[in-house]
């Protein structure tokens, strides 16, 4: 596909300098773009390699400046990158129906366009959308309901009686709706408590690889629309997750906690069972939250306490051995002092 | 299916207060349940709510108020509630036999009443007892040995000659007896050492999804009878758990390293290798054990301390900025009434 | 398979103390071998052992203490022990071509004597070397690329277009190539930016078990020459990790982080994004790397700081409490000396 640079322009919302007749074929960083590419500058820290760039032409914040480059201004260039990308490299594939080798048990019902591929098994009374995708060793567990243009990655499990909404992606591995961890103890061993609830991934939602959203002891464990939630990821049962929150890989969410809205987690959080965090919340890097925490706020630490002071608190901590000799010798100089006080006044 | 309330207060060992006539045919939360269901209290915070409940009947703590519902009382509500879950929802499957698409090799053993799904793989030489299940993806290598009711869910993989005891129930994609991480630095690189020992997975276990449990080097990598590892959990090899422990999401423990029995373990808790940790001991969420541990204690922290000691520690992190504004105060302080004693004693 | 001592101390350039004319048919730690098995020495922390061990032969450092025993002496036992594990227990299985029930797209091109089992899944254009075998489950996606003598456990996918190279291991349920973890804020929610990058793993890697590696945005993830992986470890997009590095389990690296050679990360370890670590550096376990790390040393804690000082610092953390005592009394003794003092020199 190749497009004029006008045409991307127009395309994307933003305005052409140089030469708005040449030819696009291709996209590129701007290391690596050459001849017939564009490349885009979204983070400021870059701004001087726009110069040595090979690339046709560059997206730009607006004002930058293009270094002679045919350019295309647009107030948001990183987004605007982001659906060029989509653009050029993202056609939706022809669908491919059930192909052989695919297992569907009885009373599945399946919406048009699907494409089904060789090892994936779906069990009795699951649905499928239209335009669904299920990569090789997808598996469907019985009463399932998929919503249209899901895609599932290879060896994904949808266990029994979940429900996946629109336009969800789920990577290689990831498990939706195995049993939550739960246990009574009998006063000897640990009895296990069956997880007859399910999962809910709502509209929008993309989930990465090899991550795991148990089931709802009773109810629904839920994964609110639009939310993003990447590799290796443990959502507990009964957690409700709210929508467009960010869940940075490794993180861990325990069983009963909710989320509200626009939550971002850094990668190898763990947050404590039973806890509210309100909407708009970010939680630094590898913390633990431990109790609820209001919205509109930026949290990091075990426990995790306000961001501020934890960049501080964190910073002071590898003073704590020098910190201790100093405390040792104000120890011994105000006993020095009270002995020669005490002399003085007598 | 429905029962009687006092047929279930007989199951259970417990007292009706009300009706027992009633029938009750399914369960639900305090808040949710309705006519003909059956709820529980277990956690006193939530007592209020047995007022609002609009279920038929509630199992309750001896001595609780029922509010003029028709009651079962119960000294164990949570326990009791359990077994009437799996009373519920949990009758077993009539027996699928091994199914078209399921890939047997020669010479496998297999117990009666087996349920094998398509795009299932079992090797050569291996054995499964009575009323197995392997759902689909699941991959059983050569040599293995399953005892009687495990249930495997999708895309489990059992190495080479691991050993898995009866009722054992292991979620989707968990590998047990994946190679061990050993290596011989050879002055340049690392070789690879051969990990030829197994994995024993005792009787009783269950583990969650996306779990691994790594092969011996040379002996076995042991999980004890009843323990209970959640998703994401890695034990290396050589390790030997003992039994009745509860593992929880995203723990990891280093090789060769040994646990007592009834050891609990919250999530993201990372411990060294080489140690053993005795009986009943607890580890807070998010905290690494460096060294070993003597039975029956509480810790918590990087690195682990007794969690008292721990909590008290915790709290006071972040006031180590405050804390550092008042050393440098005292320190400016002393050395004043240093120099106004050496006038003084002029 | 049986061989006499001394050729083995032929194969591994030792020399032998005792009868060399014994022959050998297995191995097994101190603890365990017996009749006719060989063991060895590697710790000296377990020299006691050699004593008491029913072995028939024992592999020992130079100057070791044989107590009696037929020996083998060599420079580095624990080396050699691993290469005599090779030699006795990982002969090469005759190739099984490509067995029923595997699924081969068209297009795709095949090394000699590979080993495709059941389930296998293989999309179009993909290429494997010589001496390939995919366990149960496997997906290949179209056009990825795979070496000579590649062995991929059950379940393990490749994404579209990745590049394995010779000799590389990867254990079962690991993902190569899903998509990074790229969102533009479009203001509202986020906008998915397609990743159209790939991973290449190098020469000689070896990755565990349900560990993620996902595929660059616009170029390369790499994996370089020698590097091994454990288990459920996540490198994100962009990353480039050096030659012979060593990564243990549930290491997250965050995106475009780049590694050197050799670098050594200990279990759980968390890297921060687009920062550099240098050749030869080493992570303590549970460590935090929150910016780029010069070459050749070792750090620990979060935020990650010179070793030795996090040894100090994490002992002292424990003593924060008892040392609050101290400074808030410390405070109370200088407010009554600042009095004395005051009317002392009135």
């Amino acid at each position: 596909m190749k497009k004029s640079l006008q045409e991307i322009a127009l395309y994307l919302g933003g305005s052409v300098a140089g030469d708005g007749e040449i030819l696009i074929g291709g996209l590129a960083t701007l290391d690596d773009a050459g001849e017939g590419q564009l490349t885009f500058l979204a983070n400021p820290k870059y701004a001087a390699k726009v110069a040595t760039t090979r690339a046709s032409a560059v997206l730009l914040p607006q004002g930058a400046n293009a270094h002679g480059h045919n350019a295309i201004f647009h107030a948001n260039p990183y987004l605007a990158f982001a659906k060029l990308l989509t653009l050029f490299y993202t056609a939706p594939a022809a669908p491919l129906g059930v192909m052989p080798g695919a297992f569907v048990a009885e009373g599945v019902r399946m919406g048009a366009d699907v494409s089904v591929y060789p090892g994936v098994s779906i069990g009795s009374g699951a649905v499928l959308g239209d335009r669904v995708t299920l990569h090789p060793g997808v598996v469907i567990y019985p009463g399932a309901v998929l919503g249209d243009d899901v895609t599932l990655y290879s060896n994904v499990s949808i266990r029994e009686r979940c429900r996946i909404g629109n336009r969800v992606i789920i990577h290689d591995g990831t498990v939706i709706g195995s049993d939550g961890f739960g246990y009574a103890p009998d006063g000897k061993s640990w009895y296990k408590i069956p997880q007859i609830g399910i999962v809910v991934v709502e509209d929008d939602v993309e989930i990465g690889s090899n991550s795991v959203v148990d089931r709802a002891a009773l109810e629904v464990t839920r994964i609110g629309r639009g939310t993003k939630i990447d590799n290796l990821v443990q959502i507990a049962h009964n957690c409700v997750i709210g929508e467009d929150c960010m869940i940075v890989s490794q993180v861990g969410i325990s069983g009963s906690t909710q989320l509200g809205s626009h939550v971002i987690m850094g990668g190898q959080v763990g947050v404590a069972g039973h806890i509210k965090i309100g909407d708009n919340v970010m939680v630094a890097a590898k913390s633990g939250v431990a109790a609820s925490l209001a919205a509109n706020q930026t949290v990091g630490g075990i426990p995790a306490i306000p961001h501020r002071e934890w960049l501080k608190t964190s910073m002071t901590i590898p003073k704590l051995p020098e910190f201790r000799k100093t405390v040792s010798s104000l120890e011994k100089r105000v006993a020095e002092l009270e002995k020669l006080v005490q002399s003085l006044g007598k």
